[in-house]
């Protein structure tokens, strides 16, 4: 197999399918959505079959417990993906929405069109489920796709790339709007992020390595986030209760995901109150507490690196540190926070209101846990993932973000004097 | 000189006085852009003498009339700069915008905010008036301005960056806003675009070169318009006067813009009665035309050959085709497009939806002239370039093409359940 041509023919075809959802009405779409959901229901069982093969493989190169579990196609996963796909099917269509057309002195009027991006790059790792997720949200904005999922889960994405094919046959889509890489040489990845013609968008998905690789070698723009070293900063003018819920909440709701609590900063003047009743919570669920010099002098902690600002732990481990108030607070954050998510607990307007205006993040909170950053709790209906780039989709990303919009005119006959 | 140390040194600047901007309001800012309007008129005479040592090195070195005409900061040139900068502050400020803020069912209120990029690189060529374009329209959007403007305008561009300082500084606002390079060695730019700690994104301002060799080396995201290979389709259902008007419109208006016509596609059945008596308004202006067969079966012209569709002459000359109809059309522009803007000139209703929604650029237009791409024409108020990228900021980009959305989140103590 040459590599390269097979790139280059797999994103000649995207192209093509790219231009021909733009003719696609939101009927077809859904047609397509639920067209698949079905066929994935109904073959269940050839997919349990063809992801027995993974699992086996997997179980012989000595994954994990949790890496076998993330890979299992279990019933529940299948069910899970035909409601996902129908899920995906009653959200509002993006695509072609019209807004802010003014007329101008000139005669024209103008305004703008939500658009598909083209052609987006998904590259994944071993959940076989993202396969579907990816395609159903590519499918519904109006881009093609061209998905790469881990070598660990070929078996599983080829026999979904199946269903999702026959899916969109059936809508009357071209089979080729949505590509699942029949190779998982890294070379091919290689050529996906560098091929501008072909590809509007890469979005990896998986842990910090995969994403740093993609991102240093991308020819296209992507959709990352890297980190979630996330904040909460107890102001001087917090309410003692909002701030133990959240701060709780925040930390140990759950400890492996990107919107978890981090580092904990509070106000001096509120240290000795809040810091013993909130080492207690911690103790309960047994969160390793790693404090600053003022906080060791308050509560059983151990003494905080440097390095601890600025990790992610992703475990049930804390950080925290003692500040004077929320301009330390703020060049904390601008100093370790990786931009996705910081909260601050106050009852102060004014301070409340610098922090929002302030504080150079993705997700910037006032009195609510930091868990709440996600594309679900924000009403998106869907995620594709969260960006903290600045740059075009900021947060979570939903379908709005994988569009784009495109300047309209209309005329009549309006020349430019 | 340390290069690469005095480009950190910048980076470092501009990010520190990129969140003293977060906390500038509005007036603060405005206040800035008129004091620096009076300092530039106030030392037109300084201006100028600098600009002299400028003109006089440009003769030396063999400039020609149009660049050293590009260069001079003449009375009219400095009365326009002012004149900018009064506008900008007169503009509505998009920073801090919050839209969409409402209420899900976990008690969380979600909305997005409007806010700076953070630090712009903005890389030119000979005009010096653009140093005090570009940095009025950063300041306005809240973000930090790194300015690298050619080697022919150093001394008007250092003198201009002067009085930009004096303004800033008269506002209560840190100098390092708008950071002008004292070097004009190109190693500077090389790292002024692989910075991604200090800088967000890259806007080059010139020509096709310049842009592509900055996209080339970028490791931050780049706002760049390669080519303007602009389209006119007269349809099968145009309207005579209106196809006459827009296709003389388009190229004749002004040659050497990105935004004219470089390609017009007739349909067939309308090729006979319209190119003949465009032909002749072409005559007028001695338009050199260059067709398809089709068309050099109808009218006086050049065989076209592949090239020329694929050709932004930025002069007095057109490529014409004979296409069957809109599908055809669409293909041709699909294939040729710089995704720039394309017009298409019919009475038909739904000729006209499927053009708009089925063209991918940035601008696409009914019946009206590819002339009025323009961000002044759109109602920006204020133009920092055309982009055809299609990530962020598509078509003209004004003041919001600065600036990002992030996601608010009030609670009252709200955690995640």
């Amino acid at each position: 197999m040459n590599i390269e041509q097979y790139m280059i023919d797999l994103g000649q075809q995207a192209r093509a399918a790219s231009r021909q959802l733009l003719r696609a009405d939101t009927n077809m779409k859904n047609s397509a959505l639920l067209a698949i959901a079905e066929l994935i229901e109904a073959q269940a069982e050839t997919l349990q079959a063809e992801n027995a093969k993974d699992l086996q493989a997997g179980k012989e190169n000595g994954l994990d417990a949790a890496m076998l579990d993330r890979l299992a196609l279990t019933d529940g996963v299948i069910a899970g993906m035909a409601e996902g796909l129908r899920q995906i099917a009653g959200l509002q269509d993006p695509v072609g929405e019209i807004s802010d057309m003014s007329f101008r002195p000139s005669g024209i009027q103008v305004g703008k069109m939500r658009v598909p991006l083209g052609v987006v790059g998904i590259i994944y790792e071993s959940r076989p489920n993202v396969t579907v997720d990816a395609a159903a949200l590519c499918l519904k904005s109006g881009n093609a796709a061209i998905l790469r999922g881990g070598s660990e889960a070929k078996f599983s994405n080829q026999a979904l790339a199946k269903c999702i094919a026959a899916g969109l046959e059936k809508a009357g889509l071209p089979a080729t709007a949505v590509q699942v890489l029949e190779t998982t040489d890294r070379e091919a990845v290689g050529h996906l992020i560098a091929m501008p013609e072909y590809v509007d968008v890469i979005i990896p998905r998986g842990g910090k390595g995969l994403i740093e690789r993609i991102s240093q070698g991308a020819r296209v723009p992507v959709i990352k986030h890297l980190d979630g070293i996330c904040h909460v900063y107890i102001d001087v003018d917090a309410n003692e209760q909002k701030a133990l819920d959240v701060a709780f909440n925040a930390k140990t709701h759950r400890y492996g995901v990107c919107n978890a609590m981090e580092t904990l900063l509070v106000a001096e003047s509120r240290a000795q109150e809040i810091l013993p009743k909130l080492a207690e919570l911690y103790a309960t669920k047994e969160v390793e507490l790693r404090g600053c010099e003022k906080t060791c002098a308050i509560i059983d902690a151990k003494a905080a690196t440097e390095d601890d600002w600025a990790t992610e732990y992703l475990a049930p481990i804390l950080s925290i540190r003692v500040v004077t108030d929320v301009d330390a607070a703020m060049d904390h954050i601008a100093q370790f926070s990786s931009g996705h998510t910081e909260s601050i607990i106050t009852e102060n307007f004014s301070t409340s209101r610098r922090f929002l205006a302030e504080v150079d993040s993705s997700s910037v909170m006032v009195n609510a846990s930091t868990r709440f950053a996600d594309g679900f709790e924000y009403g998106l209906g869907a995620e594709i993932g969260i960006s903290t780039d600045k740059f075009h989709a900021r947060g979570p990303v939903g379908l709005e973000g994988l569009t784009s919009q495109k300047y309209i005119v209309l005329g009549d006959g309006t020349i430019r004097k």
